[in-house]
């Protein structure tokens, strides 16, 4: 075989213990034995950042989010280290990196910062020299010295990050999943692994909810088109490759369902005649930090005009204040919601050269007795928003409808 | 009051739990109130680098010092975000820094590194700017940006170099006792803390195994006139001052009274005529870092030669071992050993000026029927071994006998 450098990631819970800790660095040896140059990018051992942060909780309730960063970016230097030590158990060197010593550099933004550059030069001696690189992930230093973390998924991207800038073949994603699914196998029984995705499907799946991998980290490896594996850690398995283009003969015109549910229609009414602007409650919106997702507007002669927008349940009383306070600014004159809603979509670079599917879909759904009360489409997605009781019945019928049965 | 700038370090048991943590940050805001400028210095959490060592030994039995250093430089880590936390909660701004962060630089040395230098320049800039500046004790960076630390005691010594390179009037040694006392206060009760006691003299008592403060700290004060005071964090109190000249007034001749169980006396004999060197035995005592203690050397006309010295019963074993493979080279002909030994030994820096105190300490112990099996003395100090089912006794007794009983 052929010597590759490779990125091997485990989450929280492929190193929540002593004993995973030591399973994950058999799969590192295994790699390591095959001749490949491996480093190795780990996040916090398993409830442990809940833990640092339920300390702080009793001290200050109110942190500074600097402090937060430093009592945080221990967690992963703890389960770096000893995944280090376990791999010398099994007769193979290692060195474990915190992120500043990885040369991993963010903005001086702290919770949330983006990865700036990678300065590697470290972490590559450390590998050319026969040793493997256990680096930190979800987290760095500033300009200033500062340590940083990253926010939500901050350790996928750390590994891709670093993926890049030792230029490795793939970067190996390892959960507690096997890999990504047609949709999720807790639904649907008959959900199948998929053996390939491509970059933009898996941006969808990971933004309506699969959790798998967090979205930003799908970006940056499709940026720099490093391919992703997402594989289990607690079995054997080849997980699922995301990567840009994939062969045709597997290429399912829809490659998978996600699914949402605690979704909250609003339906906001104007009077008319109408001459405002329907930005101005986007704006406001935007403003406080509410992600709006779907949003149907009716402007039709004879027609009280109105928009509807689909929002999380958890942003649910906010927006309703929000709408309260603002009344006078917005103009409207009467606002609506629907709550219990779930929202279903289907995925599939495919989609783009075949314009039936959307129809299949609503047909699909009118068939199951199932009433559809938003639309949205993208290139590679269509979303409906349906009642959160049929949900279910909506991603098992469609699932069916689409081939995607094992 | 004058605005000084002091270094306050607390100890393990000191910020052992959310509750002692924001206990210490009301100390330091306390100083803060006062006008004072403030940097200071923590250890890890109570039993937590004793949690961190068990999970490494699960995974590595054998880990590589290097690894264990980046383990357990999470502990002070930790602290030190919480306790800057907890100060930020009273409303004194405050912010933690790693040792690296601190300037700590070190030897390159994997858990016992000597601190070179603090380049001091961050935490002076925070202490001037109003700011309380939390440092992690017990670890540095080596030249090549690897994390060290400094062994036993090693959070002392971070807290007396800070104090060196910020010119902090004097460095507040936080712990769970009240003070230096004349003797262990558990073994005696009639133990006076002291108002204040001379770094030499600190220096025989922490060697002898009082455990307050750790000598290599001491050292660094003396060195460097740093004067120190050992206080309580769970109680008020003013503790003791070790400093240089210390009131003649309050010089007693013996100040304080230390003890040490488990000696063990070992007796090699020689051949007559005896023409080797005895310093054979001690070079490779020395070889395999045994420490030798009391040394007693008898070389007399018509005597067989022999040298007593006593060791620690944890490295017994050792020795007997070293003395049985080694028999032919080191000469000898016959070694005698005797467990069941302590030591007793009397401090002061006024006994250079009264030659009666040895004399007073052998009447003493004679009188109460203690027999005395080796004595060593020093400018400051008598040492003597003594039985250890008397060793108790011989404290009391001499502990009444130099005025030391409150």
């Amino acid at each position: 075989m052929m010597m590759k450098r490779i990125v091997m990631k485990f989450g929280g819970t492929s190193v929540a213990n002593p004993e995973r800790i030591s399973r994950a660095a058999r799969l590192v040896v295994e790699e390591v034995r095959c001749g490949h140059e491996v480093a190795v990018v780990v996040s916090a051992m398993g409830k442990s950042t809940d833990e640092l942060l339920a300390l702080a909780g009793e001290v200050n309730s109110q942190a500074d989010r600097r402090e937060i960063d430093m009592l945080l970016a221990t967690g992963e230097q703890v389960t770096a280290s000893l995944l280090a030590m376990a791999i010398s158990a099994e007769g193979v060197p290692a060195r474990s990196y915190t992120g500043w010593q990885a040369g991993v550099t963010t903005e001086s933004i702290h919770g949330n910062a983006r990865i700036e550059q990678v300065h590697a030069d470290k972490i590559i001696a450390a590998i050319e020299s026969g040793s493997v690189a256990v680096v930190t992930g979800f987290q760095g230093v500033d300009d200033k010295g500062e340590l940083t973390t990253l926010g939500r998924g901050g350790s996928d991207t750390s590994a891709v990050a670093i993926s890049i800038a030792i230029d490795a073949a793939v970067c190996d994603i390892y959960t507690d999943v096997e890999g990504v699914f047609t949709t999720d196998p807790r639904l649907i029984g008959q959900a199948k692994k998929l053996e390939e995705i491509a970059y933009d499907e898996m941006l969808e799946i990971a933004n309506l909810g699969a959790g798998v991998l967090h979205p930003r980290a799908v970006e940056f490896a499709k940026n720099h088109q490093i391919p992703l594996r997402v594989r289990p850690a607690h079995k054997d398995g080849v997980g699922t490759i995301i990567k840009e283009e994939i062969d045709l003969e597997n290429n399912l015109i829809v490659r998978g369902i996600a699914f949402e549910r605690d979704i909250v229609r609003i339906t906001v009414m104007y009077d008319m005649p109408f001459n405002g602007s329907l930005a101005n409650i986007f704006t406001a919106l935007a403003h406080h930090h509410i992600n709006v997702d779907i949003i149907v507007q009716t402007i039709m002669e004879g027609v009280q005009p109105s928009v509807s927008f689909s929002i999380k349940k958890e942003d649910f009383a906010e927006v309703i204040n929000l709408l309260e306070k603002e009344k006078e600014v917005l103009g409207y004159s009467r606002a609506d919601f629907e709550v219990g809603l779930a929202k279903v979509s289907i995925v599939g670079s495919g989609m783009v050269s075949n314009p039936g599917v959307a129809a299949q879909m609503f047909d699909t759904l009118r068939i199951a007795s199932i009433p559809v009360k938003m639309v949205s489409t993208s290139e590679i997605k269509v979303s409906v928003v349906v009642p959160e009781p049929e949900m279910e019945n909506a991603v098992a019928v469609l699932h069916e409808t689409f081939g995607l049965h094992v």
